[in-house]
């Protein structure tokens, strides 16, 4: 796995999603074809669709929609020609609001009229700010960033409702402007944090992430909030759907965009 | 006071100049002429002009700047025709690392060998922020804010060197990449904050500045630290020029030159 990791790791998103489409690839999607863009999944019934699409209107830095891919499921911009049915190496299936299944393979509940979002994802402004010289003690840890439910609500639209989820990653305080300016530049990978210091006032616990693990901070080092790709997933739970289909967290679309192609 | 006060507020910078130079204005300009830039001054002998302009240029945060003025002391670009000896309703006089001198008449000391900076100040960007929305407490509790001497040195030039300054700004963890952004928009202002959080890796007690008066901190509240204009008035009490004058503390030549049009 190791050797694979690192071919793909300065390969591009089509020989990532080959890897993944053989079943080569089942893990989270980290660091692979640096400099492309990595994007999340929510796929949702036709009836539900105009109303996802308002959700992530009405809260685009959780919700940044980098394309809509109608009934059918093949990608026409951010992956040409990809199946967003077998394009990711991890998927979560909700009904009712229950997480059903968690794997690799769909076949059993993929239908021919949902409707998927591709939604910017975090590992964008990642690549950004560690090209900027800023080094994310998450990812130089390995273990991934801590994840937090936030006590604050996103605006509902339709059936769609649920809290906003946040990523931390702790910032040197002489380094946090410069955080700020480079994830700002993508508004399409969640933008410029949403919450900068005083955990407490989210309604978060440091040493207790939600998902993910948790990450030390020191004593020069601020927590750095950013909107987050699993928003999307505790709405799923919330709502309801009959049926809903997301990636697994850290199992992303490997897109065939560059994340400079992003910037504003 | 208090009429005239409200007068120049909505007034031009020449309006603003001409209150000055009639002496019906000495006090400290911020809110003055809201819209309109305002500069710190730095003026030095002629011999030691090229070695400021080093240190303004390898310390561009504290010391951006606007207009370099040549012998004769009259601006050309910022306030086209004011005379910068009688401009600024109050003013420093340095002699070898000594503060001789604070007041609003320096006709004893003005030469006309002196090179003239004007350099960009804090209240151009707490102008974008407050037009932005964000509260600055220290302007609402009517005090000024805080200003610290820091353990970090700029980096010298020729004669002139010295410890970074910096002004301190209390602002709301869910408003500070706001705060970072707007204020980056006016590099010619000191830009983006130079540190957010950890006071004490400033070498910084947060109860005690050197300059300004005490804020309080509320609990959503992060510590937000820009570069100041005092920075040059430490570097002449440090650098032992044999005349330096700048301008006394909030004390700032008002320019025709619109926030706005510095924008970048």
């Amino acid at each position: 796995m190791r050797n694979l990791h690192d071919e793909l790791r300065y390969s591009d998103g089509a020989t990532v999603r080959r890897a993944v489409i053989e079943g080569r690839w089942q893990s989270p999607t980290r660091g692979l074809a640096r400099g492309f863009v990595q994007t999340g999944l929510v796929a949702v019934p036709e009836r539900y669709a105009a109303d996802f699409l308002l959700f992530c209107s009405r809260n685009p830095k959780p919700c940044p929609v980098i394309e809509v891919v109608e009934k059918g499921g093949i990608s026409k911009y951010a992956a040409p020609g990809a199946a967003l049915w077998n394009a990711l190496p991890g998927y979560r299936v909700y009904q009712k609001g229950h997480l059903i299944y968690e794997g690799p393979r769909i076949d059993d509940y993929w239908r021919n009229d949902l409707v998927c979002f591709l939604l910017g994802c975090s590992y964008s402004f990642e690549y950004l700010l560690e090209e900027g010289g800023l080094r994310l003690k998450g990812n130089r840890e390995g273990r991934g960033n801590p994840i937090y439910v936030t006590n604050r609500e996103c605006i509902p639209a339709g059936v769609f409702r649920g809290p906003l989820v946040v990523s931390m990653r702790p910032v040197a305080a002489d380094k946090v402007s410069e955080a700020v300016l480079l994830s700002a530049r993508l508004p399409l990978a969640h933008g410029a944090p949403v919450h900068i210091g005083c955990p407490e006032e989210l309604g978060v616990d440091l040493e207790k992430p939600d998902f993910g693990n948790r990450v030390s901070i020191e004593k020069n080092e601020v927590p750095v909030f950013w909107a987050c790709s699993i928003t999307p997933q505790e709405v799923a739970l919330r709502s309801g759907l009959d049926l809903m289909i997301t990636q697994s967290p850290g199992h992303m679309l490997v897109t065939d965009l560059k994340v400079m192609e992003l910037l504003t």
